[in-house]
């Protein structure tokens, strides 16, 4: 008979808890005999006292058979999905699924909304008119044997304990626990039904990490669970201390990344798709190395060759595959009003949460799940670190739905420049974790 | 606006709250705009996180503002109470309070029910035939007011807010937090319009504290708590490595009571009663220090006049005196069975903490509130530590409704025999707490 008051003290006291002690415990919370304040004392004495190694393994196999574990196996014999952290202006996604899909490495994606100051795949792909991210399993099924990859949200049947942890955690100060960000993560992706994942860990004040050691712990102790379930994982450390990109709010967003996929846009965003490409390819087994799997994502990309898959995914989808060639066909706001610089010298950067919060507050985000946005709204032509300036210089656009909330968001962005006094910014791609260590791509 | 996740964060992570961020939390708890999950968690937070001095005093405050406060103006310009963290055995208040009102102090006790392996003095005084501790507040007063002392509970009246944490935190693994005992505690007694407490803090493994330097620390912090609200209080820290006295159990208890006031039975309880009933008369006003209170206690229970006052008190709440001459019209049990010796030797201590447990499955006691209890059952007889035994001996005496439970409580007891080692047992009462300081008793 199960004492969850034991086996919270026993958590609370720093002993380890046996499996059999954690199953009892979590069965007991998806049927009822343990209530939700007994789970969110629980939930905090981890965010104290961590979990072994051993307790990890055993929550994630608990969440992940809550639910449904996908067959995926028709699709082809390899199957990559890449998951990110999240970030401001993170339209990674959208590039590299149809990218590594060019590459006949089938990609079943499975992506999130937005939730506070970061932005989610979901929104960004159904500002695209007609998009559809809610397939049936069929369906989805059906377009990725035929695209190659598809995007659909995370369904009821993934995982039913980490929707409710998850829900939990946001209203009991219990998020930022790395073992139970960790299983939340990977218990969802190995229900994909994936035989490789790559792991965008973002680092920064954008982020909702922005200590690179418990990044890296982070990246470390998803790596080992992937392994552990026979699905090789790798982790990138990419940078959230600016905005990845040039934009941030839904359809600008997917115009940026049909730049990135016609072989132009920002560096930084393509620098990040290629590097996350490159460790897809080799996960996928079609290139010797990362090395190779790069040089092949860049020409790729610089070819334009996977726009056109682009377009049959958008197409497969329900959406409008015009906004390819037309991204006026996107939503747009009603009013786009300049930042200009206050003062001359280099830019260090723009506080990305500040950007992300403004989309949010122009109504491009939702600080509540279910809440409506407005795909149109955002900011864009955000000027890189490092940019030389002079006053008066345009160093981001706002489109807002009016002026009042135009002008709100200019002030709001003024307040985010901070100019170059010496300390860098991160470099993009910092470290890469995999089971063999921790590599320092660049310092 | 409030937004509680915010605070639980804000605790979670180290930070002081405000004033008026406890009162938001704490008034939207009781409003129900704070969930129970969500105070779970903040509670779990405190047990890592520990309170400031001024953050425990706005929370004794809120405390005890969240309910009524007596006004007991009209019994006397003193009013002295007791409050014992809680033990095996502890049927201190019962002497305890007849002889400080013996006195000439006023002595409104309310104290407590048992719950898990400790007793608690309603239950005790319930075993005497008739004995009422549910005196609405005017007859509370017209008892203490004709007999200088009355026994009741708590009433629904006092430190709502309390009740509802207590509640939560012994689901929740977060009872043994200082500041939450503390203020759990000091608010409830400081309801009660005290111009003198004395605390009796139980040490060792009969006692929800074990180690002296968290029963020290929660002592300075009680002790603290009364001064800043104009309540002189004096903590003694007592030992509860062994049952006090020589018996666990209601009506057993009762009858050990009536020795005490007698002048005769168990001298550990003798002299725990003597300390703090020193320390009662001296705040009470009428001993001018510890020394000639305690002289005059010892002389007093001595004499046997007290116990005069126990007969009237019992009359007063209904109860039957006749007890008094006569305690085998308390309730019994059917069987008594003696524990005897499975090896001779000096005998260090029966663990008390396994004799307070075997009185509750005797049905002696409860394991969850508004549990029925059977007052005749438990453990008399019990041998004192440094005790001379020879096998066969009797160590303890139990007493049960059924043979079967006789003869599990005797196993247990057995198994809860220690044979001196070499380890003292801990001295009898070992620290004075005062806001002067700390004071070293005995060692």
């Amino acid at each position: 008979m199960l004492n969850p008051v034991r086996l919270i003290e026993a958590k609370r006291d720093g002993r380890t808890l046996e499996p059999s002690e954690l199953r009892a415990l979590f069965e007991g919370y998806l049927s009822g005999s343990v209530e939700e304040y007994q789970m969110a004392a629980f939930l905090m004495a981890v965010q104290f006292r961590g979990m072994t190694a051993d307790e990890l393994a055993e929550f994630v196999r608990l969440m992940l058979h809550s639910g449904a574990v996908l067959d995926l196996a028709s699709v082809g014999a390899v199957r990559i999905d890449k998951h990110s952290t999240g970030g401001v202006g993170d339209k990674v996604s959208l590039p590299l699924a149809v990218l590594v899909a060019e590459a006949g490495v089938p990609v079943p994606m499975m992506s999130g909304r937005g939730l506070g100051h970061t932005g989610g795949t979901l929104d960004k792909l159904e500002s695209i008119p007609g998009f559809r991210t809610d397939l049936s399993l069929d369906e989805f099924r059906a377009v990725l044997g035929r695209v190659g990859t598809a995007m659909i949200g995370q369904t009821e049947e993934i995982a039913p304990l980490d929707r409710r942890l998850y829900a939990l955690r946001s209203v009991t100060g219990t998020v930022p626990s790395i073992p139970l960000i960790a299983a939340s993560i990977m218990s969802k992706k190995l229900a994909e039904d994936l035989t490789g994942l790559v792991l965008d860990v973002k680092v920064g004040s954008g982020a909702f990490m922005e200590d690179e050691d418990r990044a890296l712990e982070l990246s470390r102790t998803m790596v080992r669970i992937g392994g552990d379930h026979g699905v090789p994982t790798v982790a990138l450390l990419t940078a959230m201390d600016r905005t990845l990109g040039g934009s941030a709010g839904n359809a600008l967003e997917v115009a940026e990344a049909i730049a990135c996929l016609q072989g132009s846009g920002p560096t930084d965003l393509r620098d990040v798709v290629v590097a996350l490409a490159g460790e897809m390819v080799v996960l996928g087994g079609v290139a010797a190395d990362v090395e190779e799997g790069r040089r092949w994502a860049a020409e790729t990309l610089a070819s334009g060759s996977a726009l056109e898959r682009f377009r049959t995914l958008i197409e497969a989808q329900g959406g409008d595959p015009g906004v390819i060639d037309d991204p006026g066909r996107l939503p747009t706001a009603p009013v786009v009003e300049d930042v200009r610089a206050l003062e001359g010298g280099t830019l260090r950067r723009i506080e990305p949460r500040r950007i992300g919060e403004v989309v949010v507050e122009l109504g491009g985000g939702r600080f509540r799940l279910g809440a409506e946005i407005h795909p149109g709204v955002g900011v864009d032509r955000i000027a890189p670190p490092g940019q030389a300036i002079d006053t008066g210089d345009r160093i981001a656009r706002v489109h807002a739905r009016s002026h009042v909330e135009a002008r709100t968001a200019v002030e709001a962005i003024r307040a985010a420049v901070e100019m170059e006094t010496g300390e860098p910014v991160r470099p993009l791609l910092s470290h890469r974790v995999t089971e063999g260590g921790v590599q320092t791509l660049q310092r």
